[in-house]
């Protein structure tokens, strides 16, 4: 479909409008991802907000420009607070995005994301294990194509591959690096980056591509850079926000 | 007022103190920013604690030496800590700081703030939006110091120059560096070092300005190590640690 | 008991064991330490999860292979999690550890810590103040003794020194570096390795030992590397994903 040239091209120019424009995203997410995933959105370019109270959240997301829905910390109040920043974002027609994290390890958690499913969410990010808690199928290239079509979402399912799919259209993006499943709350601040391209790019097959693959190419350099794990956290924050062009063109890898 | 070598000194002298003494800082804080904080105040020599819990935090109040106060968490379990920790520092006679994040996007929290305005807060940390957001008026020298007069505190107004007034003294500080503001949690953080001033200096107004005066420094030194705004996070961290008199009087700039 | 060679090299077994079997560890654990207690975990080779949510706590701690119980935040909601979590290991058999943090400043913390007591955990760590606050009696070599055989666990006594006692067999440790007091959760994410390592050795004071010395030796192989405690606190992270046998040889001094 893309050459990865073609990819990294549209993804250097998403990176540059989430610089020019700032875009809001409003997180629910995870107590143990709020620091890393704020920093993240920060050097982005992007301005995060984490608020759940219930007299504020509304207000917060209607002034987003896009919504990461997280379940890694799945509380009373996070589900209140997750109903009813759905129902504002779907009211102002913003993008929004599912990280069903661990629902494969939660019973309550699967229902409760398939329930968000049926409103149709941009995006679900989700890896092997949480997809077949969600859909009750293997993660196959078939399986998530008729998924993405079903829910009239984009399926971007993580791995040593990654797999970006809206039903009609996938690509496998082969960038990153192991040191990243090394490192808490990552795919969590990888989602939160991803709704940022969501805010600046209409197209959200697009969007979610190139987030990924820029994402993934930030991991590469900072792999270059660090002496493990504790090290490679903040390395990546500091590639992310320093990603140039060059650097994509030199390592997106798409087929 | 003062010349710039003249509050280098005093800045210089406030690290040391603080070094010296250990002051307890108790802080009430936004969960995204409790990390940070407390390790900001940990290489700066004071000691952080921060529980909300009801059956506790009179006692963690009572035992400390100031209380920050942010409201970048603004759930009811935090409002009712405030409510009890702020009468218990009162009744004590400790200082504390209230940083009232993001009143300018939440009415429910821009009218909590001005409840404990009511209260005499020694010192109140904000941003322009934020002062606008609280006394409805611009955050210019003649409404800030009428503020700082009118509710009998010290205000710390944050941008690219700080300025600080208690109302009938006011200096405008030109450290810091752009990185600063790509780090969430930095201003939190940087309150909280107001308060450990707060703890070891009598004089509210020159705590403030010193503790503004060596963060800012601390962020001028950091900058230069960083290689983005990841390692910049804790490059601060280890320059406010080994800070000295002779960056102070190097790099303080007041006016 | 052992000389330093022969705990160098039970230590080095430990950490391989960890790094092969990646033993789950549930966490309950405060908020500030979430974060970095995940990190630390990872980088050792463990998996974590921190959960307290009421739908889910059982499900998680069932499929864990060792808890950790820390009192740093002590609200209702961890009061109860804790209760149904630590049921839930001793009727899987899994081995616990309490963190009794801040008793010693709590009294309700404190009345807690001494009802989990009774049940027995595989291990408590504390620092000498909240070894008074637990046990009414100063913390030197025979009270320790006492109070592990009385309780029928495993004490590990934090300090310039650490000692590690199951009533019958007590060794002293000394290593570290003070840097480690100046990192917030850092004692939080050491006693979090101790879980892993329980998960992986079944003589609970060996795997104790073993932990607690090589986590002093990756503080002191980090030490020669920061810059402060900010760039610290990373650089042990990957000094303890990295360590490796001759590292825990050259340095561990036990007597």
């Amino acid at each position: 479909m893309h050459a990865p040239i073609e990819l990294a091209d549209i993804a250097a120019d998403v990176v540059a409008r989430i610089r020019d424009r700032a875009p809001r995203v409003h997180c629910i997410t995870n107590s143990v991802a709020q620091q890393y995933t704020a920093n993240m959105l920060l050097a982005a370019g992007a301005v995060p907000s984490m608020t759940i109270s219930p007299d504020e959240i509304d207000a917060f997301v209607a002034g987003a420009d896009a919504l990461l829905v997280n379940l890694g910390t799945f509380d009373r109040e996070r589900q209140s607070a997750v109903e009813s920043a759905v129902a504002t974002a779907i009211s102002k027609g913003l993008p929004w995005l599912i990280d069903p994290v661990f629902i494969d390890r939660s019973p309550a958690r699967a229902e409760f994301a398939r329930g968000l499913m049926a409103r149709h969410p941009s995006v679900v990010r989700l890896n092997q294990a949480e997809f077949a808690a969600l859909s009750s199928h293997k993660a196959d290239g078939e399986a998530v194509a008729r998924f993405a079509q079903t829910y009239d979402t984009v399926v971007a399912l993580t791995g040593d591959v990654d797999m970006v799919s809206d039903g009609r259209r996938g690509i496998a993006i082969a960038n990153g690096d192991p040191l990243m499943g090394l490192v808490t709350a990552m795919g969590c601040a990888s989602a939160a980056f991803v709704c940022a391209a969501l805010a600046v790019e209409p197209d959200t097959w697009l969007a979610t591509l190139a987030a990924t693959a820029a994402f993934g190419v930030a991991g590469e350099l900072a792999a270059q850079r660090a002496q493990g794990p504790g090290s490679f956290a903040l390395a990546i924050i500091d590639a992310l926000h320093g990603l140039d062009r060059a650097a994509l063109r030199a390592r997106v890898k798409a087929s």
